[in-house]
């Protein structure tokens, strides 16, 4: 990356910077307005989004890009329809902004109250999907922040017009049109600098995937959240109805098995291990099961799973299962190969339940549900901005709130120390 | 640093994160056990404190270091009854760990809930003060966090007499001895070692100078807050009571000139600026003044401030002036040269005051009230773990709160995607 393009991408943030001072006190009718001009806009502009797609496609196709990362960047009608809905369902959401947290007054009389306020300008780094374009710009609208989009290369005629009509919206709004932005340079080197606009980018997010996250871990100076790897378990006690608990590590393996909340491993309690394998075994045939011996005594055409098995988020068809002895043995091999995202048992017992919630340690603990339900939106934050698997800032499921930090607001008569 | 040395600190570290382990589920009354134990411990191991503190100050002062440094190093009676006792207030504290946060049922049925909880291991590098030991141990013992320390070369033995009596304290309680414990390698090259336990240490927190901040900011891999500088101002408007605007200037600049919540300039509305600088000039008479030509109208004996004189956070009796021509001047004089921390005006006029809260972005925004303030025991959390100048995880006066992340927990009976 040349100095040239250095400079642009700093001048870039410092207008983003300045956007986003002005933002920060826009009110939350300002901000909507936007949101409503920019999903009418993009529905207006579905014709020249879709020609921008085109280009992108062909070329990606040209330069044989495989099938899965083709349909991530397709764009269709209904794509694009969805994509202003998009907008105007965060629209629709509270305000998060100005929110007082708590408060309370101190002996000496002073008032003091905690108030969520926006943090400044997000930096966006994703990958295919142009969706994400219109999605991450209006969460970031919504809560009151300026934020700097860097797409990825192959997606780059169809972001640009994208952010060009969210752009028209701001103006629309009478908001700076440079509170949305895109990063013109898609280079690696681009990215790497834009991890490091100190200052300037208040915080990081990152949509994307293993050699994203460790560029970020490795390069970033800027604040960040990481979205990081979905390594879930389903553990099966002793007292699980079996029915329910086959339901759920049905859901959680099979309805969507790339996303970080599929479960990867099945624990299943000694006690019931025999006849819940069998119908392991019958009901998710589809499934590649890599068991322990005791598993493959139930199930003998198993694979032998390996150490490395249960470190793998296979993101796959693919099963490791375990049979232990004990809530413990589960709650240990958890403490070992899980990553801290969603951790799941099935039980009819209530210690069991309460002792499972109360010890292992992760974003998200379920008792009798699918590990699925660990989403922005089926949690009920009515957005997705990702899932959090770091502790500081954001654990867990991410919505507007996550968007924002406090101000303390400190109120007196003239006290001194 | 030598690969040995590397192995121990990893070997640490380890044990240190089983440790956590334990104390992830530890009940707030072991906690408190432990907490008294300690206290106890270090009330009658005083002279052993004391002995240790003494051949510290001896190689210091044959090493020279400055009068500041070795104040800050020594101990007496009285500081070792003082950090007892800090023990003990912060056993008093309510606990932290388990608490909702919120929670909510969502159409299907589920129950979702947050619950605070230990992050597990934190990090505390500090300087030469002893007392941070026991203060920092107890704030992460308190919150169910395990900690390791690693304080100066000059503390060494001091620090080393220390732990150990809280390590007994935590045998007494049947807590495991490694939740607390001293890094042996105080080099600088340790330090760095010690910022890059990825996967160990979830939190770093220091406690020390720029440098230390600098080489966090260029080194660290964990995930840290930052306790960074205070360049905070005073505005007084046009409506100010004058005597209560001194009274507030005074204590900001010279309650203890030295701290990050002490004011470093005064920006003054131009209707009041001669009345208001005369009154500063007589009173703060100790202060060196630094302003810009229309304050040395009025004290023709200031210095002229540079726009360096704006940027720096003196530490010092030095405060730089600005006559301004409206609270927006103000308030855009703040945005630049501010650093985030905590921004005061002082004002009859509840628009101006309104003003003033929303369109500053700063940790904290004081109405009539000291810069001071802004502190963990002066805002009522009861301890001091620092005070963040970040926006992600914590923003402002730190407590025990902002030692805890949190865990969604998801309940149903049954449900599926």
């Amino acid at each position: 990356m040349d100095k040239e393009s250095i400079r642009t991408l700093k001048e870039q943030a410092k207008s983003a910077k300045a956007a986003s001072r002005v933002l920060y006190t826009a009110s939350s009718e300002q901000r909507n307005l936007a949101l409503l001009y920019v999903a009418e806009l993009i529905r207006s502009g579905t014709e020249q989004i879709l020609d921008a797609n085109r280009s992108d496609m062909k070329e990606a196709e040209d330069r044989g890009l495989p099938k899965a990362q083709l349909d991530r960047l397709r764009l269709t009608d209904s794509r694009v329809a969805q994509m202003a809905d998009g907008v105007l369902s965060v629209a629709a959401l509270p305000d998060v902004v100005g929110r007082v947290r708590d408060g309370w007054v101190r002996p000496n009389g002073l008032r003091i109250s905690r108030v969520s306020v926006p943090l400044g300008v997000i930096g966006i780094i994703y990958e295919n999907r142009p969706n994400v374009t219109s999605d991450a710009a209006s969460l970031c609208l919504k809560s009151g922040n300026a934020v700097m989009l860097r797409g990825s290369a192959a997606a780059f005629c169809s972001n640009s017009v994208i952010s060009d009509l969210i752009r028209q919206g701001l103006v629309k709004a009478d908001l700076p049109v440079d509170a949305v932005s895109m990063v013109g340079d898609t280079s690696r080197e681009s990215a790497v600098e834009f991890m490091r606009l100190r200052g300037f980018v208040d915080c990081l997010i990152p949509r994307g995937g293993k050699s994203l996250i460790r560029s970020i871990e490795d390069n970033a100076t800027v604040p960040y959240i990481l979205d990081g790897d979905g390594n879930c378990h389903v553990y099966v006690d002793r007292t699980a109805d079996l029915e329910m608990a086959l339901s759920i590590l049905e859901n959680a393996k099979c309805q969507r098995p790339g996303v970080c909340n599929s479960a990867e491993t099945l624990l299943v309690h000694v006690d019931v291990a025999e006849r819940f394998l069998t119908r392991v075994g019958e009901e998710l045939a589809e499934v590649e099961i890599r068991g322990c011996d005791r598993t493959r005594q139930v199930l003998p055409l198993a694979k032998v799973a390996t150490e490395e098995d249960y470190e793998t988020e296979f993101l796959d068809l693919i099963l490791s299962v375990k049979v232990v002895d004990s809530i413990d043995e589960a709650i240990d091999h958890i403490a070992r190969y899980g990553s801290g995202h969603s951790e799941a048992i099935v039980t009819s017992e209530l210690l069991m339940a309460d002792y499972f919630k109360k010890k292992v340690d992760a974003a998200a603990v379920l008792v009798n549900a699918s590990t699925r339900f660990v989403d922005g939106g089926e949690v009920g934050f009515g957005a997705e901005i990702g899932i959090s698997t770091q502790k500081l800032h954001a654990r867990g499921p991410m919505g507007l709130e996550q968007l924002t930090t406090l101000k303390f607001i400190i109120e007196g008569e003239g006290q001194i120390r």
